[in-house]
């Protein structure tokens, strides 16, 4: 039995995580300690806790993933929870259901609890309207993933010490990135100060008015930060004309050692994943004393163990 | 511990659930007396019974499929036992296996229960004369669909208090309806009265010898029914030639709030899922009033738990 | 509680298994030895045991693959392991994502075992040199695949009583196979005799290096071997105008009832699926009694449990 569940955990009332945006620093600090507890949790020789005993979930992934996928399903493993999976391929998708339909009829056969990454941004504040079932949001369009934005100030809390005052770089394709807006809406609520840097086609319009800083210069930003959190590329950037070519993009933003050596300071690397080698990151970064890539990583599978937990209630836990 | 497992349980012996043909109404009966106590399980905090631990069931799914995968998934675990999946997707299917290899192989691993979705008709009742295991039939072809049959009569018997004398009209694609075959059969034994309506294109030659009535005309079955039971029309039925549009096919028979109300009586009204909204069935009509369509979802669990408990020598509850 | 683990379980420190070359007698038997324990197992009424409790295992695989992936699956749910899936479809490997930063990311979940199927020679051997989970090759290439050889063995060991002095023909497309390789490497340490046997354009040169003999005349090889390994034709051979057509190889190297009756003694047939009925082997061979060919299924559930338990320290069993 567990003892996360102490007496403000069940002060938090969650109904769905859609994203960040919005979310108190209150209920953001009470899903990070609880992660801390499940950190703890998955260090045990048998990493596995009776807290979702009853509670079933459907992870439905109407794109492709790999690691946020299993880091869901081992969540639920760990919390003993059911779990049934739905992926689009070889589903009623290709006959045309509509995804509310997909969703309420998973629904009516008793889950609790839905899991959706979905390609169209606001699908899960769309399902969280009309459904029942409790609903997270792994990642929907470039709008939010906020999961990701909580292992990266788990990992960052962990590493630093503090969220307060802490100046975060994040780096790359801003505009398409739901990792850098959950990233921003969680960071801003805890303190922590944010640039964002990359290439003005890669900017959105207007991205001030979310409290960041902006800067087309990636030594300048190193010098200023603390971490950097490098985004990843998609190659259909430059199909689309976005960016000229990898290379081009590699020698103005991509992250080398020698310009983490040249920011003159210990600065903390992390990147979401999956990463494109050679292009945003150098491997002598990604693998290297700055990183906390596979951190990130770890702290993911406690970070959506909390989330799972809190949003059953976070009652069974102490039954 | 569940107590559905009384005397009456152990006097059925089932080895496959391969159709509703030919099955006896003591059979179907026991079947649904025995989803009604699974429903109630279903309903408890931690929904899941030890009957089929030590049970091992495979999923094979030669066909996509959602819900009744998910269905028949969902059942399995709520019953304890151990579940592989086999979609065609990433199998031997590519390397041209033979289905009766893949299930034999599947077999030779200890496996209990086969579940089979193919495209083929009569496939699960090819394997069942071939291997040792039990076989359930979840769709072949335009064959038959016997848990989605039961789950009707599951909801209809729940909703309206009996099978007996009801008065069902099946609406749609007749022809090609795997679900129409397994209702008509199953609602035949249990004594209701069944008539079939669709285009003349869609409607099997011969199909009264199953004992049912025919009409071409949709206002005439609706002044007739107590309940109405809509299938999916598969888009490539206009490919085919079958029908001349989807729109003039809605307006023939599609399924509308004003051809409820025009029939001036209270109508059930169901769906197998998954649905064209706007083509056979008006939103309208699936979300309002008269639907039971999700409550057919949460009863084919019941159904399915059922199916699988019987078929497995329902003695292991008692245990 | 099973009682495989007796003292000599714990004197081997397996760490991976990535191939038969190279691993010594005592460690092969020490693996026949506990199959057998676990094949007792998969005959109680409830064929599970805890030995694996609170270990997880990724199932990594880049190839289709329908026996090998259930059989490792079932393997891994009848020692209570915890145990994600990834297959290539709907992946990061479509993202572009290496190979060995998907294993480290997995292992960063506390992944304790990764069981890899891979179509590239050495990729199992890559992993096991750069993370610390435990690797079990589940075929690589036409490299290995060491638990096909194993099952091929303990198949052998029950049917025959020996494997010493034992003589083998491995017919068939000996060059690109991986099972060929694993037998043979496996055969020749447990003291066996083996003959290859197949068309020149299908046989590695200087096979004989492995300590094989080599015959083109199958009628040959029968006349000598106890046991024949049939091995499975990809039918893309044609293609690459290894052999002149199906019809061809058929009739010189397929294995036939009249073949087996011709030889004048008892011969056992093996094949490691899945089979081309007609090319390689016929129906009548297939399905009759000199075929262990559903035995080896059995077999492989019983190796790869004893592997899956070794490798994972086999001391949990006596807790």
């Amino acid at each position: 039995m567990i003892d996360v569940a102490g007496d403000r955990m069940s002060q938090t009332k969650m109904n769905h995580l859609l994203g960040l945006a919005g979310v108190s620093r209150e209920v953001i600090s009470e899903i990070l300690d609880s992660a801390e507890a499940f950190l703890e949790v998955l260090e045990r020789p048998i990493p596995r806790v009776p807290s979702l005993r009853g509670i079933t979930v459907a992870n439905l992934f109407y794109e492709p993933s790999t690691r946020t996928r299993i880091s869901f399903e081992l969540a639920e493993k760990r919390l003993s929870a059911d779990l049934v999976n739905f992926t689009t391929s070889g589903s009623s998708v290709q006959k045309g259901e509509t995804l509310l339909d997909t969703a309420r009829n998973i629904e009516a056969m008793k889950v609790d609890v839905v899991v959706i990454r979905h390609w169209a941004q606001g699908a899960p504040h769309f399902l969280a309207d009309r459904i029942d079932a409790k609903v997270i949001n792994a990642g929907d369009g470039s709008h939010e993933h906020p999961t990701q934005g909580l292992l990266d100030m788990l990992t960052l809390r962990h590493q630093t010490g503090k969220l307060e005052g802490l100046k975060v770089l994040i780096l790359g394709d801003i505009a398409h990135s739901r990792v850098a807006r959950s990233n921003i809406f969680g960071l801003k609520t805890m303190g922590a100060e944010v640039t964002v840097c990359g290439p003005a086609t890669l900017m959105p319009r207007e991205i001030e008015t979310l409290g960041v800083n902006v800067t087309h210069n990636v030594d300048e930003g190193l010098a200023w930060c603390d971490v950097v959190n490098v985004l990843r590329l998609q190659r259909e950037r430059q199909r689309e004309g976005l960016i000229p070519s990898l290379r081009d993009y590699q020698r103005a933003f991509g992250l080398t050692r020698a310009r983490l050596e040249r920011a003159g300071h210990s600065i903390v690397v992390m990147h979401p994943g999956p990463m494109n080698r050679g292009v945003e990151i150098d491997s002598d970064v990604a693998d290297g004393p700055w990183s906390v890539i596979l951190r990130q990583v770890t702290f993911g599978v406690a970070v959506r163990m909390a989330v799972l937990y809190l949003i059953s209630g976070g009652e069974r836990v102490i039954e």
